[in-house]
C-alpha cells in the first residue's frame, strides 16, 4: 500500500513532532492544491522539510489540526489489524487497573487512536469517532473492537463537540448487536444505570470514578447533596459509602430517573430523593429552607470550555461555591468540580476558595483529584487535563 | 489574659489576612523597639493600621514570617484547652478518613496549629514543633495530645529545616512514655517499620500513602524496582499488591534494614532484596546488567527545595527519568516523584517527560498524585503543594 506524502514547512516545529507532539497544525504543512484536495480522513506519510519520513498520519484539510500522528513507523499499514493491536494495548492497561469490564477503553491520542473515544459497559461499548479517519474506518474499528474485547453490542455516538470541528455529522446509531434499555454499571460499590442510546456523552462519566470514590470515604453517616447530579455519580457512591440520605439535583428528568433507578437497584431507594430544577435556584431555595448537609458536591457542566468563556466561567464557578458553602454543616465537606479545559487548576481553585469565602466560610483543601487512569494523557498534551475535583472541609 | 498588641503598616495587605492568608511578613508590620524586643513565640493581638483587631497571632521577630495567625477571634486565649480543641478537630478528619490510627494528625497551618507537625503511630506520636510558639508551649501541646488521642509515648523531633529559620535548636527527645525500637505500621496492606527516634523526618512518609496505593494497583505479578526507597514505602506496598519481587535501592543502611524488616514482618522476605549505593550509579549499573522491571519507582529527596536550586533540580529530575526509563520492560510503568517546593507540577512533568524521551522511550501519563488527605492545605497556600507523583506507562 502506498500512502500519499505530505510535508512540513521548513519553519514548522519538526522537533516537537519528533519528541512526541501528536498534531500538525494547518500553518505548519505545505498545503498545495493536491493536499487541499485530499478527502478528510486520508492516511498519509508525513515528511519533514528535508523529506525525511516522520510517520504515518491522518489528514483532514478542513480541520485546524490538519494531521494527527497514527504511527511513528513510516511503513505502518493502518488496517483492522493495526487498530486491533492498539485496542489490545489499551485493554491490557484497563485489565491491570480494574476488576470488572466497565471503563474508558480508549482515550484518543494517549491510547494511540487519535480522536477516538471508546467507553466499555461490560458486553457493550460506545464509540465516539471524533476524527474523520475514524469515521472513515468505522467498520474496521467496530470489528476490531468486537474481536479484541468480545463485546457484542456497539453504539456509535456522534454528539461529540469535536465532530463539528472535523466536519462530521451527528448521527448516533447501533453498529453491532442491540441495546435493551439502560445498562446497570457496578462502580465504587454503587450501581449506575447508563443509557447508551440517549444519555449525555457516552451515558456515564467514568472520568469521575476516583473522585466518586474519594467522596464515598467522606460519606459515612452523612446527609449528602449532589448538585448537577446527572445519573447520580456522586450521590450513589456516597450511599454505597454509608450516607444516610442523598438528594440529587439536576435539570434533566431522564438523568434523575436513571439516578433513582440506580438507587432502587442498590436497595437504597428510600434514602434517595431528587429535585429537578436550575441548580443555582435550587441551592438558593435550599438555603431559604435552612437545609444543611454534611457533604455537598457540585459537578457542573463546563462553564469555561474554551478561552473566550474563561472570565465568565470562573465567575460561575465562584458563584457555585458561594451558594453551596452555606449549605454545608459545620465541619462538613464541599466537593467542587470543573471539567473546563480553559480554567486551569490554580484558576479554578482560586475561584472556588473565593466563593467559599464569600459564602461566609473558611476551609481546608484536603484533596485534589483528576480524571481516572483509564483517561491517560500524552505528557505533551497534559496541560489540557480538563477534569479537576477539589475536596474542601469547611469550618466547624 | 492581656496579650501585647502589634499592628500592620498602612501599606500592608490587610485584605489578604482577612481573606484567610495566615502569615504576616516582617516588612508588613510596625516593628518598633517594643515589637522587636518580644520573645520569639510571644502571643499577641494583631490589629490593622486602623487599630481594628484582626485576631490572635504568634510572633517571632527573628523570622521573615514575623506573625502567624492562631485564631481569628481576637479574644481567644491560647492555652492547653485551645490546643486540645484544635487537635480534636484534626482528629475528627483523620478518623473519618482512616480505619487505623496511623496518619499525619496535624499538618501545621491548615490544621490551625501554625508550624506544628504531628504524626501518629498508633499509641505513639512524633511532634515537630517548627515554630517558636509551639516550642514555648511544648508541655501544653504534649499534654493536650495525650488527652485528646490517648497516645502514651510522645517524641519531639527537632530536625525540621524550618526550625533553623525560626532560630530553634535541633534536639530530638522523648516528651512522654518510651519507645522500644522501630514500630510496625500497617498501611496499604503492607507493614512498615518506623524508627521514631532515629529516622528521617518523623520516621515514615505518610504523605505518599495514596501514591503507594496506586503503585500497588500496578504491581500484580510485577518485578519492582524502588529507587530512593527509604524504608520501602513503594516496594512493600507493591509486594502487598502482588509483586513477584522487589529490589529497594537507597544510600542509607538503616533505612534498607528497616525495609527488609518490614518485608520479613509481611512474610515476604524472600521476594525482597536491597542494594545500597548512590541511586544514579545503581541505575547505571542495572542497565549495564540488562536488568528489566515491570514497575520502577523513583522517589528522590527534594532536588529543588527552594528557588535558587530550581534549574539544577529540574536537570536532576530529568536525569532520574533518563536513567530509569530504560530499566522499564515494554508496557511497564514508571513512577516519578518530586517533593520539591520550588518545582511546580508543570515543570516537574516536563522534566520527567524529557528524561523519558532521552531515555529512548515514549509514554502515557496515567495518573498524577499529590500528598494524602491527612496533609491538608490552606487554599491560600495551596501553591506550595510540594509532593507530586507522576505515573507513566511506557511503550511496549
Amino acid at each position: 500500500m502506498t500512502y500519499p506524502v505530505i510535508r512540513l514547512r521548513p519553519k514548522a516545529d519538526a522537533r516537537a513532532v519528533r519528541h512526541g507532539f501528536p498534531w500538525v497544525y494547518a500553518d505548519e504543512l505545505v498545503t498545495d492544491r493536491r493536499t487541499q484536495g485530499l478527502t478528510p480522513g486520508t492516511i498519509a506519510v508525513l515528511e519533514d522539510a528535508e523529506r525525511r519520513a516522520m510517520g504515518v498520519v491522518t489528514i483532514n484539510p478542513k480541520s485546524k489540526i490538519i494531521a494527527r500522528m497514527l504511527d511513528r513507523d513510516a511503513g505502518a499499514v493502518i488496517d483492522r489489524d493495526w487498530i486491533a493491536a492498539r485496542l489490545a494495548r489499551a485493554l491490557t492497561l484497563r485489565e491491570t487497573l480494574f476488576d470488572a469490564p466497565f471503563y474508558r477503553l480508549v482515550h484518543a491520542e494517549a491510547d494511540g487512536l487519535p480522536g477516538v473515544i471508546i467507553d466499555r459497559f461490560g458486553e457493550a461499548a460506545v464509540i465516539q469517532p471524533n476524527a474523520a479517519w475514524a469515521e472513515a474506518m468505522i467498520v474496521d474499528l467496530s470489528a476490531a473492537l468486537a474481536d479484541v474485547t468480545g463485546v457484542t453490542a456497539i453504539v456509535k455516538n456522534a454528539t461529540g463537540r469535536a465532530r463539528g470541528l472535523e466536519g462530521l455529522d451527528e448521527e448516533t446509531g447501533i453498529l453491532a448487536g442491540k441495546i435493551d434499555g439502560p445498562l446497570p454499571v457496578p462502580m465504587n460499590g454503587a450501581t449506575y444505570l447508563a443509557d447508551l442510546m440517549g444519555g449525555q456523552k457516552t451515558g456515564l462519566f467514568y472520568d469521575q470514578r476516583p473522585n466518586h470514590a474519594f467522596a464515598a470515604r467522606l460519606a459515612g453517616d452523612a446527609r449528602v447533596l449532589d448538585v448537577f447530579s446527572h445519573v447520580g455519580g456522586f450521590s450513589l457512591a456516597a450511599l454505597a459509602g454509608g450516607a444516610t440520605s442523598a438528594l440529587a439535583v439536576d435539570g434533566s428528568t431522564p438523568a434523575l430517573e436513571l439516578a433513582e433507578g440506580g438507587a432502587r437497584a442498590m436497595g437504597m431507594g428510600d434514602r434517595f430523593a431528587t429535585r429537578k430544577g436550575d441548580a443555582f435556584a435550587v441551592m438558593e431555595a435550599l438555603r431559604g429552607e435552612g437545609a444543611q448537609f454534611d457533604l455537598v458536591i457540585c459537578d457542573p457542566p463546563a462553564f469555561a470550555p474554551a478561552k473566550p468563556a474563561l472570565e465568565a466561567g470562573l465567575r460561575a464557578y465562584e458563584r457555585v461555591a458561594r451558594l453551596a458553602a452555606p449549605l454545608v454543616a459545620p465541619g462538613g465537606f464541599l466537593v467542587l468540580c470543573s471539567c473546563s479545559h480553559a480554567a486551569d487548576l490554580t484558576q479554578f481553585r482560586n475561584a472556588s476558595a473565593r466563593g467559599i469565602g464569600r459564602g461566609g466560610r473558611r476551609s481546608q483543601l484536603i484533596h485534589t483529584g483528576f480524571a481516572g487512569p483509564d483517561h491517560p494523557q500524552l505528557p505533551q498534551l497534559a496541560e489540557s487535563g480538563y477534569l479537576k475535583a477539589l475536596f474542601f472541609r469547611l469550618d466547624g
